[in-house]
Order: structure tokens, then C-alpha cells, then sequence
């Protein structure tokens, strides 16, 4: 240490040296109101006085985290046959146990989508969906400047995807789903927003996330056909978020899969359009979030590509093997006359009727509120409502530097212990502000929740206005 | 489709149009050895006549896919932890259980450094030990042309480094091990490497393997006094892998982590110099892979910057829950008294003895066969054998467009079934040629193994003169 004695003494790794891309990822949904809730359940424990009993957390999609009974059949085959594969040939051998998850996974898609074919090498297991979605937009990002790949996102949107494009440098390309129109997704304004982007980057990837997060809608099948007829125009990659499929509960809605109606499109698109399609055991009926299970299905990608992907993915050696197993049951569940086939279908129907109701009853519930207004929750696992805020409100969270919504959460945290994700953090029209809630809480704590909501929000508007 | 119909039809994503930075990523350990020898074993359960009657994959560390048994204290207590965990507080709570992690991770590091303290708030848990070691690389890179970052490696290597570094589009520097001095690490070459790579690029961190993957060497304390100086000397970020910290089999070899001797050098050191330490479930005496537990923890690292390393952690949601029970049960193991001390320590001291076996029967066999030197396997999994090729051999490769040593390797794995890693994934002196077998086959199988690794050397040398 000589001449520079000083700066030898400063850190290496400081906020001012680290990586740029990193500073800019953004992930609300475990942002600033999560760490208050956090710390208010500290305080709670630690006997502070505040004027609720407990935190609600109706933030985050983890159903069994808010009470939801995990799927018996999961929690008892999982746990054998995760020994099975591991006893038998290891953590990340290549052997004979992946192969029947590629096929269970292949079988179980081809009976899903009524016997459209489906390939098991076009099947790649995942450390949940986000692992697939990261390491397909990895592979997708290249050039700089205006040759720098962009990539359609829907807003609002799940963060994950702009966290992941941030951190990769690519280029985020925003669509706007039709709030009116039961946040519908209209072609016009995917074109609207490709023809904009084509002047400063090269638009390459378009993701849908059907049922929709943060947003709750369901597509219809006429709305796949056209944004697949799109990207086919428009020779964009599709990548379809397809993690809440069995969540549908809007009367009149049906999930459709981007790989079924591809192939009922014929060959002009069916062999040319390139999908890559996301599930999960994290969501649907299943709710185990901590397994890391997922697969990705990737159609009409290129072998050279997919040799790339396969060479990228092993440097990480695999997913969690118990994911892996459990990934295997989801797609290979007990079948009529096998002893677990009764309890099972029993409990899967529980778990989704329950959630269907929820999902009525939080529509319901917000929309008596004046200064609320919520589009139905057709499927997934959130409701997505509109809230006013008062101009002083606006106003004095903007001298806070706050986003009106933000500011608006963060006091319903601190007054009724609910925590929510403000809708700025999912992205939303300028002007607009909402909120995410959870509709997974048990009925008569959502109820309970909605009426704090209710009471909050009135109580809000009257000191703001 | 207009005048661009041709255009139209090409696929988006295509090996010119990928991601330029993941082409660079190489990863021997899954190698095309590896893919032929998935090949091979197909060939030979379709009936097909093979000079083998099995292919041996002694390519990579997955003890329990080499007939390892797994400790039954963890399957045991495992699964109904991983249940509990699950079932009280949710797959990604923030709640009591990750807590209950940390703390158990901090008391584990106290205890193995002699009562060094640790804090709590410096655990972070990972995907694995390869999650935290990209996650970290990922916060070090930044600036561009010679203001990009430089991190040094060992060479040879564990291919991860380089894998992440060209992901990262980071400049790699290499530093050689001292192959002569069983593969120890000197001080005048980290210095040699530093200085050139300052012309060019931005050195800002130091990786250190101990005990080393793939050359098995384990770190005097003095090398690793020495390290640490020269790390505040220069100012770079220290990061140790120490997975195999329980896998030390020769006499007079000890492990040291770098943190006990980083506070044993008192507060000059200890309160500057950033280390970040990393270790995982997936081997020492526990080989458990497949559940992908890891933890790094990180010593006088910015507050800011560990915001930020929180934040980036939080969009990937958690690192797999089963893994996390399993790396508490790893850290808190039983304490005698309890019923299932006995039969843990028997299972311990019987993995790590049988290895100790096969590390030195290793090194004997293979020293015995002219043309082949052997260092030590003081520690880790591996021996990474020096051969020579003969002339003829490196003239036929080179015309093949091969690696001299993959070439080796290709032919002993189509003539015994043996699949091992070529010297040239890892990097190595020019000029100079190895292999990385593992020392996980059992013992009996190790043993034929080896015998045939002879055999194939002699005839492979005499053919080739």
C-alpha cells in the first residue's frame, strides 16, 4: 500500500462499481412494502402496539403460504419417488429417470391439448418457469444499439420479465392491455407498439401471459389465433406463460394452450412459428412454490440453437431433482381405479372451486367500493383493480418522490397490516393506479381483508380530498 | 407476407442470431465425451456389440449416480423437515423457517472456524454452490473495452468460471497452478497474470477452488495468508469455493477456510477485504446433488450492494425449499446423545475413509503406468492426471480439428467404456495434456477402471510411436 494507500482501503464492490444491469432490475412484488410488512411482523412478535393483530401478506402467489392444504398425493409420492430417482441414478445423471419425465411431460401435453403430438426432446426441464423464461430471453438478446433485440412485454406485466430484461440489457417493448375490455389484448396495439420500437431496436420476441398476471384475464381462443397469425407476420419468437392454465374461472372462459391452436392454425404456421411455452408446479391446483419444478415446451426451434441451450442449461447442472419428481406426478397424476384417483380428484376440485369463489367474491367486494373498480378475475391467481387517488394524495406522495400507488399501499400496510404490490410496479397507462391483490387467502380471511380494503380505501379518499 | 416472403419464413432464432455471449460458454464436464457415451450406453442396451459390456462415467462428481450411499440421517429427516417447512410457512416465505436457515449456517461456520463469529445477515442460501458463484460474478461485471472487469481463475479450472465469465462477457485471467509442486498456487504468477491482464482489462476479482476442482491439491494456511494479502495488496474481491471443505484425505493436509484465516490476520484484514465463501450439500460426505442446497456467505461486503444482491435474488423467488431443509440439516447435525448420532458418525467416517482409499489408490495405480504422472489427491473428488501423447497422436488430432487429449479420451471411451473429461475443458499449459477422472467409482470398480485406463495407455502409446 503506497502512494494510494487511501483508495486501497475503499471497498471493491460498491453501489457506484457494480454491475449496471443489476441496479436496474426491478421487483416489486418484493420491493419496499414486502420488507415493511416484514418489519412490522417483527415488531408485532416483539409486543409493539399497532392497530392491526397480524399482517396479511396478499402479495405474493403462494398458496400455501396463505393456507392452501397442499395436494396429498404430491406430498406422498413426491417424497418416494424423489428417493427412487436419486437412490437409483443420481442428482444430474443423464439416465433413464429424466427420460420418463420427458415423456410423462410430452404424453401429458398431447392429452391436454386433445392429441396434437408433442416431442419429448422438445421438452427441457426447469428451476420453475422463471429459469425457463430467463434462459430463453438469454438467447434471444443480441446487437447493441438499434440492432439491439427487443422484446414485447404486456403491461402490466409480471416483473420478472423486465427484472430479466433489464439485467440482460435487452430492449423492453410495452403493449398495453385493454383495461376496458377485461384487460383484452388487441392487435392494433401490438402493432402499434412493434411499429414504434422497430425505429430504435429490433423487435425479436413477443410474451403473452395467459391467464394473465397481474391481470387475471383469460383468452380467448379467436385472440391466440390472431396473435399468432402476428408474430408469424411479423416473424417475432412467441413465448407463452402458461403457469396458471388450470386456474380458470370465469364462466365462458376455457384456456387454450399457444401450441394447440398453433397446430388447429395448419402447417403455414404450425411449422414455422416458433413457441415457447412456460409451466410450473408452483401454480394451478398443485401451489408448491418450493419444489422449483417447471418445463419449458419449445416448438420449431432451431437443432443448432437447442444444442446452445442444452450446452448452457448443463453448466448449471439441473433442476432440484425433487422438483423434477414432482413435476413428473403433476403431469402423470392418478388415473380412474389407481387408489389415490378419489382423494385426489376430490382435493384438486376443492382447491380450484375455493379459488373460483374467491375470485367472484373479490370482484364483487371491490367493485361496491366507490373508487375501486375491478374487471373480473377469469383466471390465475390475482385481482388487478383500479383505484383513484385523490389529487392531494398524488400530490404528497410526489413531494415524497413516491408513486401515488406505492404511497397508497404503504399506508394500507401501516394501518390495516394488509400488505399489497402497488400496481406501478407491475407498469400501468400514466394517470391510472392500482393495485395486486392475492385471491388466495382463506374465504373468510379474504372477506375480512376485502372489508379493511373497503374501509381503508373510503377513509383514505375522505382525509385526501 | 409481401416481398419479404422468403425473409418470413426463416426462423427468428437462429445459431447467427443468438445471444453472441452464450456460443462462447464451454462446459467440458458435459462435453461431447459425455453425449457419446449417453450414445454408447443406448447403443449397448439396444443389443449392439461393444468391446464393454458398460459404459463407467467417471466424468463427473455426482457421488450417489457412482453407488455412493447417501447419509440416511438426511433422507430420514430431510423429507420431513423439507414437510414441515412447507406446510407451516409457504415454499418462498420470508418467514421463521429461512431464519431458522441463516442462523443454523452461522452457528455451523462458528463452530468449523474455531468460534470466529458469524453474522447471520452475511448467509445468503443458493440454488446449489454454481447459483451463488454466477450471482456473484453477475454483481462484479461492469465498464467496457479496458475498464472491463477482470477475474482471475485458476487454471486448470472448474469450467463454470469460464462458463460464467463469457455469459458475463467478463475478461477471463488465467493464473497457473504449479503442476511440479502438486498444483500449488504461487504467489509470483497471481502477480505475473494480474500485471498483464491490468493492460487490458480491469482486474476485480480473485477465485480460488480449495480443496481445488479438478487438480485435488488442498491450500496450505500460508498459501491462503498469502492469497488474502495480495488480495488487499491489489485490491480484488476474494471469492473461495470450499464445496469439497470436508473432502481432505492426505496426511498433513487440513483445511483452512478463507475466513478463519482472513480474522486470524486481524483487522487490517478482516475488516476490508471482501470474500465471499460458497458451499453446497452436493458433495463433501453428503453428495446430495440432486436437491441443489447451497449457502455463500459474504464477509465486509457494501450494504448497498447487498440490497441490491437481495433484490436480484428475490425475482428468481427462493433457491428450491427441499435443498434449503437439507443444507439445515447439514449444518446441524446430530449432536451426540441423540439417537441418530451413532449411526451418522459410522456413515460419515465410512464415506470419507472410502474415499481416502480411492484418492491414494488412484494416485498409486496411476503412477505406475509410464506416461502417465499423478500428483497427489490431497482432497476434493478428482485426479487430474498429466499423459503424454505421442507425436503421432497430436498430428492425427490436429488434423481432426480435435484436442489432443479429447482425442485420448474419445478413443478410450469407444474402446473400454470409460468416460472421462479431457485436461483441454479445463485448461492447461500448452503443450501439456491431462484427463479428469473421479475417484467415486467403488473401490472394486475403481480398481478394474483403473487397470483398464493402464491397458488403454499402453496400447493407445504403442499404436501411436
Amino acid at each position: 500500500m503506497t502512494e494510494n494507500g487511501m483508495m486501497s482501503r475503499a471497498k471493491v464492490l460498491t453501489i457506484d462499481t457494480i454491475n449496471p444491469t443489476v441496479k436496474k432490475v426491478e421487483y416489486a412484488v418484493r420491493g419496499p412494502i414486502v420488507q415493511r410488512a416484514v418489519e412490522l411482523e417483527r415488531e408485532l412478535s416483539q409486543g409493539m402496539k399497532k392497530p392491526f393483530a397480524e399482517v396479511i401478506k396478499a402479495n405474493i402467489g403462494d398458496a400455501h403460504a396463505m393456507g392452501q392444504q397442499p395436494i396429498t398425493f404430491f406430498r406422498q409420492d413426491a417424497k418416494s419417488r424423489a428417493c427412487r430417482i436419486l437412490q437409483s441414478c443420481g442428482g444430474h445423471s443423464m439416465g433413464l429417470y429424466e427420460c420418463d419425465v420427458f415423456l410423462d411431460v410430452a404424453r401429458y401435453i398431447e392429452r391436454r391439448d386433445g392429441g396434437v403430438p408433442c416431442d419429448p426432446d422438445d421438452i427441457y426441464l426447469t428451476t420453475g418457469a422463471s429459469d425457463g423464461i430467463v434462459t430463453m430471453l438469454k438467447l434471444l438478446v443480441c446487437g447493441e444499439g438499434a440492432s439491439r433485440t427487443g422484446v414485447m412485454i404486456s403491461i402490466p406485466q409480471y416483473p420478472l420479465y423486465s427484472a430479466a430484461l433489464a439485467e440482460l440489457g435487452a430492449v423492453q417493448i410495452n403493449y398495453y392491455l385493454n383495461e376496458e375490455k377485461c384487460w383484452s389484448l388487441d392487435i392494433p396495439e401490438l402493432q402499434r407498439a412493434l411499429d414504434e420500437a422497430r425505429q430504435y431496436c429490433n423487435p425479436r420476441a413477443l410474451c403473452i401471459i395467459n391467464p394473465g398476471n397481474p391481470t387475471g384475464q383469460v383468452q380467448s381462443r379467436k385472440c391466440i389465433e390472431d396473435v399468432i397469425q402476428f408474430a408469424a407476420k411479423e416473424r417475432l419468437f412467441l413465448m407463452a406463460d402458461e403457469v396458471y392454465q388450470d386456474n380458470v374461472y370465469a364462466d365462458g372462459c376455457q384456456f387454450h394452450s399457444f401450441k394447440k391452436v398453433l397446430f388447429e392454425m395448419g402447417p403455414e404456421y404450425s411449422d414455422t412459428v416458433e413457441l415457447a411455452s412456460f409451466h410450473s408446479t408452483s401454480k394451478c391446483y398443485m401451489g408448491e412454490c418450493g419444489f422449483r419444478g417447471g418445463y419449458m415446451e419449445l416448438i420449431n426451434m432451431d437443432d443448432e440453437v437447442k444444442a446452445q441451450l442444452t450446452k448452457l442449461v448443463s453448466v448449471r447442472l439441473c433442476p432440484p431433482v425433487p422438483g423434477q419428481a414432482l413435476m413428473d406426478l403433476v403431469v402423470n397424476p392418478p388415473q380412474p381405479g389407481e387408489p389415490s384417483y378419489d382423494n385426489f380428484i376430490k382435493e384438486r376440485t376443492a382447491t380450484l372451486s375455493a379459488l373460483a369463489e374467491k375470485a367472484k367474491l373479490t370482484e364483487q367486494v371491490l367493485n361496491t367500493v366507490q373508487g375501486i373498480s375491478c374487471n373480473p378475475v377469469q383466471g390465475a391467481m390475482y385481482s388487478f383493480p383500479r383505484i383513484t387517488i385523490p389529487e392531494k394524495a398524488v400530490k404528497e406522495a410526489t413531494e415524497k418522490g413516491q408513486q401515488p400507488d406505492m404511497f397508497y399501499c404503504m399506508k394500507m400496510l401501516e394501518e390495516t397490516g394488509i400488505c399489497l404490490v402497488p400496481g406501478s410496479g407491475f407498469g400501468q397507462k400514466d394517470g391510472t393506479y392500482h393495485f395486486r391483490m392475492t385471491i388466495l387467502p382463506p374465504s373468510d380471511k379474504l372477506k375480512i381483508l376485502l372489508d379493511k380494503v373497503k374501509e381503508f380505501h373510503q377513509k383514505f379518499t375522505q382525509q385526501y380530498s
